[in-house]
């Protein structure tokens, strides 16, 4: 089966409302008994240039548990270099997820990150949550506002992220140093999160300049690796403001 | 259908480990093929006096779509009092659910409530999500560690938080003062979450001694109830860790 684009399907009110906005629905089907309450969406949906179509039933059209009466088929997002991801926030801000595999982390992910003001994120091509629209759902339109990178290697694009001048900081319980008031978070700056439950890859921990911790005061292994990113964005745009 | 019992229902190796390890475990049912990986837990579970069953499938029998191989029933975790709760962490920290609607959110706040040391959990009894085996599993043991308090009224809670001494602080987008920083953390207090999606209620909106927002930086209206609350009880831990 042929990987599918990123974001070619994209589910529920709040993720469709905004792949409207970005230009991208192809095609909007709607719920017909929904549709009194999303004529708004299907006129904007109109008005870019899709066709809206109604359905009484979308269930088994829908990916996602609870897609709100409406699902889009869209122009996929494109993929930017890993160069362009980097100058996407400045100073450099990027996230890297190392082989996630819930898809809704993936998305919560993406949210935190722009809510945070992080607009970098790169993620493997293979053997991970896929950004389909489970992950779009998760993100609430925020993945149509980041510049996203598909990397064949997480350790090679921890590579040259450093060669970029970009540091790249390790999120793990085993870290030696705080995350909180990591200095470097100031310069440009890619946090990796490793994968729910594994936590990062030995290569990935290997190369990247910092493996940083979030100090735990109870009996927990771990956090979500949702609230960790969220966590690492949240210092990223708390230590720029201090400076 | 009379509500169940908290934590009755327990699902997933995390999970399991750790309601055996409370010593609730009644009866551990574990699937077959999983049988030689989880040898160790069914021993536990043994010697903590609960009958351990075999079957070639568990998937009927469980709540949560991946339980991987094991699943739990057992003695009900006991609500405490709200003033329990408040005696759970000194000076009192506490996390107040406003009806939240997503049980894997309200495991998932657990989980971080437990990472950074604030104990108190208090929840409706009624409208909103149950903490059954889905937020069990994703709390990942955290809620066999916590004071659980289960109230009638949350804007009433907050009322008598308030007469405890327990500053009240509701986390809302609407919010004037931001949450980072805000020196009353380092006091006796509880953050009250709102509603993916609706927010905070009004009445509750109306009787919380500050609304705080997390300040974003993107075009986002809002960020997941997980990851708000979050970096709430970091913030918590943070503040007081500077003191």
């Amino acid at each position: 089966m042929a990987r599918s684009g990123i974001g070619d399907r994209v589910e529920g009110l709040h993720s469709v409302t905004a792949a409207v906005a970005a230009g991208r629905v192809e095609r909007l089907i709607v719920e017909s008994a929904r549709a009194p309450e999303l004529t708004e969406l299907m006129t904007a949906a109109e008005h870019a240039g899709a066709v809206v179509e109604r359905r009484p039933d979308i269930t088994d059209l829908a990916v996602t548990g609870a897609p709100q009466g409406v699902v889009a088929r869209c122009r996929p997002i494109s993929p930017v270099s890993l160069d362009a991801a980097v100058a996407a926030t400045d100073p450099a801000a990027l996230v890297v997820l190392d082989h996630l595999e819930d898809p809704r982390n993936a998305g919560a992910i993406a949210r935190s990150m722009l809510a945070a003001g992080v607009r970098g994120l790169v993620v493997a091509r293979r053997r991970t949550a896929p950004l389909g629209a489970t992950a779009f759902k998760a993100a609430a339109g925020a993945l149509e506002h980041l510049a996203v990178t598909e990397v064949s290697s997480v350790a090679a694009a921890v590579d040259r992220l450093k060669r970029l001048g970009v540091w790249t900081v390790g999120l793990d319980a085993a870290g030696s140093q705080s995350l909180f008031g990591l200095g470097l978070l100031g310069e440009p700056v890619a946090i990796v999160v490793g994968a729910e439950g594994r936590g990062l890859g030995r290569l990935v921990s290997e190369r990247v300049d910092v493996v940083a911790s979030i100090p735990l005061r109870g009996p927990v292994e771990s956090l979500n690796a949702s609230v960790a990113a969220a966590l690492g964005v949240f210092e990223i745009a708390r230590v720029r403001a201090e400076r």
